[in-house]
């Protein structure tokens, strides 16, 4: 058992944090202020292999773990979390389809996505399958021309602003066994996007609905084989959350920073509110759990990078408690900012609106615990 | 022992229902979005009386005890936090100008801030003084002319849109005895407004700082006699943490019925997700909690208005407790909205962002625990 | 609206307190320790009217309001948890019998019951219906003698030391509709005990399983009608619940003042323990917390005695919040004692164990929940 | 970095596990009722090693890093919490002996501390020095003869019934550097002990107070030399911390397993209770908030193994964090067990009892915020 970085991980681990750093934190808050999706700074990124964390290195990507590219993502949201966020899932996209694409589409894809010359989007959520995936009803037929898409999409992050899609649909049986995942020309005929959804926050990246009416797309466009897509999207699922919790721990590790700085600084009664022992211990608390929570993202991250068969449940875990204890923190931060904390001078209230949708996404943190749940009352969880 | 609305409280309470309904829930999202300070709405509020309702009859208010206009609140908050909180905010000035102003103050004051014609601000905080009020530096120097204010106060509710405002100012001696409060025009000489603060919510009421620079009042535009202004103070802080709790309770209920309304619409795997014990008990939670945090600003008000010696430690708790719970109602019940709780179309997302604040406001909450503590470790809190 | 007790309830209070303080604080580690059930103190109880608060006063009760009783319960509470939560079990069964008897059982029970001399048990709970009440089997079957008893009862509160017992037991169809209320002899033939549950607390109050096998009691011993059982149950509990909560609120005020005492007295570092801000802080929210607990019981008790059409529900809420706030100051103020809050020279560690199981007994705090949520869900709770 | 045990650790784990199945859980119930200090199996114990689990091979111990200690000392709890946790006091002071001693002191205890046929107790704690170690005031003179002690010392696990004790004392200077520490012979002229302390629980170890009165033991006695004990006690306090972390993380673990167990066996309106959705989610939460503390434990201990300076925080993180979340799910899974949990017939009662000193030793939970806050606010705490 090891609880240390090698030095391969605190190099990538310092490149992202000078990324973040010099890139990503100057412009948040006029990314946030004027929901601006930073283009050009994601290629720039991609450049570095932050766009292909953990796609397979034989489709140009960095091959990284899930553990190592969850140490780069969590330097990444310190710098901007709406930003960082996005970036996990074109990782997510760009992994799935150098992972489980035809040679063709491979070629087709990979090196554009890698650059971040193209942006991706990942289409699973429906407007009455928020967190059952298994009832998606976007269908996708097989014709002599290729498959044919129709249904619809919600919540989609980048939608209108990205030149890929993956999306899940139903090809066959109703259930889980039905689905399959393709990949769409984000232009193809016959899509068409909804207003950018005004949100609290996550801002510098746009989230549309899509619509699509007969969509034709080619058969090479199926991920896989028939009825592979639900895996397909199980497996994202389970890097999602720890990408997700991990945006969660970037973002509450400044805000502790930002805090722990602002008591020193901030005077009342004729001294550094540090000297005030209440708020000694909140901060003490922000910080032992935050420690635990990054724990516990390593830990999910280092199970299913072993093909752990309980690491379904350590990434529910992970992502249920890193993005509870991300908004505490992110939370507490700002209440030791007093006022401060609510405007938008300082970042504390970014992070708090950004952080916030964390533990809705990727399977609400009520879903989590279902997961959870229904693996302790099955087979256990063995515990080692 | 009573817990029961009277008849006449119960008709105040309508007609505020009936007015948040109408006049304030139908715009609060564009108001929000906008950044708009709806004064013409608040014009139609002082017509019902909304703008005095703790105001002396004989200068023209309603002259109704703290436990009824917190009742009135209640039903105002629900319909718009921000608007109903600034209405609360005027309230405290139109009461202190209405108690403690000279004859020709009240006279010349009174009649057009009950109507809401005039607005008023209340100036207390400064910029190294946010929960020492005993330690503000705002000076007004007695001369031949009249008193000369200088200094500058931050956090300034309706600062710049209002017209007249109530500045607290060291005419004395060091610590709490040396504050005066003065009534001061909003458009005196030598005022000068910072910019408009960008602010995670509250956003239908502007908040900037003020600066005074050598601004002369005449010697009537002190309210009592010098050194009453902190008791003035304290007075408008036992109340105004009543006020905020308040709207606190009144938000929080609206995203209670909401949420409540949301389950029984919503439907995931297959049934309404009202069915789904988890969520029930959440609810039950949220609804228990909102009533604990009703009855302590009943009580608190309650005491405040029997002028009981113990009514600022009531104060303090209910501010604390309401204000707590307030913001965690609203954070379920977002919540439970999954993702639809995060986007501006439902009204969860403002909730959360405009009730966060009154953890903040009028002494945050640690203040709070500092006021509660103090009376406990001195003489005690004696329970009947 | 009015928030005060009046100066009789003050009279009540004082009377208990002053019992609490001299019969039942010096005492109560004692009867803990081993395990004593003070039959002697039980009847001095009886003759201030303890044991018989709100039974009618045709029956020689005081026939106090439930808001009453609660006033009185809880500073008994603050002399002996488990010997008050006793006293709340027998007026409830004094209650039951003197309100639903045929007049010739409450001749033949009332006055001994009212006295003390004769105790009374609560049988309701079954083996595998803890929280099912509608569910319970021990039947009841009408004779030409009368009815003949057979069944179980498990966790009834003095079984064994008392001398009467109320019974629900099933004289007709499954569900609510067919359960019956018996008042029948402790000594009955038939009737056999349990050993004593060796328990973590309520040590001073002996807990036994009751078995009826073929237990004949006259007809004349059925309380109200044949069906009336259940609707006698579930008023019992909404005034069970409040007393639950009753004694959570006593002790757990008795605990707060404990650990303020112990603050001001112990001291590290050089200083009284008083002087430590965290502390103080954690003071402060026991306080506030444990005021709201209380204004939750005095509403329900208030909506119970106004036969309020949301009565239960507020009860349930009251159950719940009163119970796990009353646990949580105990808590608290056994980690305020520290080491010593541990050992029984101080009572920390007893209230800590004592009001452990009202978050269990009386429906637990999960049925609380679910009572409450299904309201909530149907006819919606009203709000005034 | 790696999260898994190696097969040595998993050996090491199997053994202790089957020790405290068959040895320790069959009787833990007997030893807590009877108080009984089960001397007999703490030698079977020291047969397996585990009384030396890190004491220096050289001395005989088994040489374990803190990490491996750890693996082993859960399990232990996992059969009685009371007797592991003296185990772990006893590894203590064979470990401070074994480091530290001369060897002539060395050679005299150590083979008896090892086999267990001679316990040990460690003496830090003072009536008026609960927290404060620097402030203790047992003395130690040095004379022609040797050390004189005199003082007294509180809350000794072990004293009276053991044979060896390591005693902090005051040899120089006021504060930290004027502490030593000596290996005292439990049965020296001149120690008394005061009466078995009647606790709460932890009743498989007498804890009583020892008063020196011209206790004489040899210059030999010194551990390390003068001015070095605090040293020594704070060494042995960050892995006091890890150990008591460690069995609160054990038994909470066999309460989760009990709970989860109870959830499927108990039925409740017609279906095991493990269908509610409520109580599933309560077991997730259980589950997870459990894997985060022995995650913070291991991540702690082996920091300490590593001699990371930042150890003694990460410390008293994983002491904070683990027992308040062991208490919390003893607590909650005495609560899914209903008033089954609340009676001695089941372990929850018990475990509820035990592991809720586990706040308060070793520095109350208080403390660890104040040293985890201390660094923060100077050299921060450095995350990789």
């Amino acid at each position: 058992m090891d609880f240390e970085l090698t030095e391969e991980q605190r190099a990538f681990a310092d490149t992202a944090e000078q990324f973040a750093r010099e890139r990503l934190a100057p412009m948040a808050a006029e990314w946030d202020e004027k929901h601006e999706f930073p283009k050009s700074v994601l290629r720039e990124a991609g450049e570095l292999g932050f766009m292909s964390l953990y796609t397979p290195e034989e489709q140009g990507g960095l091959g990284l773990s899930r553990l190592d590219s969850s140490i780069v993502f969590e330097k990444l949201a310190m710098g901007c979390t709406s930003t960082a966020a996005f970036m996990t899932i074109h990782n997510m996209v760009t992994w799935m389809i150098g992972s489980f694409g035809s040679e063709e589409i491979k070629q087709q894809y990979c090196p554009k996505l890698i650059t971040a010359e193209w942006l991706g989007s990942y289409c699973l959520t429906e407007p009455n399958a928020g967190s059952d995936a298994a009832a998606l009803t976007t269908s996708a037929k097989l014709t002599d021309e290729g498959y044919v898409l129709n249904g619809s999409k919600v919540f989609i992050s980048g939608a209108g602003d990205t030149d890929v899609l993956v999306v899940m649909a139903r090809t066959g049986e109703p259930g889980a066994k039905g689905v399959s995942a393709f990949v769409v020309p984000a232009n193809a005929n016959g899509i068409s996007y909804g207003r950018r959804e005004p949100k609290m926050g996550w801002n510098s990246q746009p989230t549309r609905s899509i619509t699509f009416d007969n969509v034709l797309v080619e058969k090479s466009n199926l991920l896989g084989e028939e009825g592979q897509g639900f895996i397909f999207a199980m497996k994202g699922l389970d890097g999602g959350r720890i990408n997700i919790a991990t945006c969660s721990v970037g973002t509450a590790q400044h805000a502790l920073e930002q805090a722990t700085q602002y008591m020193q600084e901030r005077k009342q009664f004729g001294k550094p509110i540090a000297d005030f022992q209440a708020l000694q211990f909140k901060l003490a608390d922000m910080a032992t759990e935050l420690v635990a929570a990054r724990q516990m993202v390593r830990l999910a991250a280092s199970k299913l990078d072993n093909g752990d068969t309980q690491a379904t449940t350590y990434c529910a875990m992970a992502k249920r408690f890193a993005t509870d204890i991300g908004f505490k923190v992110c939370d507490q931060a700002l209440q030791i900012h007093g006022g401060y904390g609510y405007i938008r001078e300082y970042p504390l209230e970014r992070h708090f609106r950004d952080v916030r949708v964390h533990q809705i996404l990727e399977g609400t943190n009520e879903i989590m615990r279902l997961i959870i749940a229904r693996r302790l009352l099955t087979d256990g969880l063995q515990i080692f």
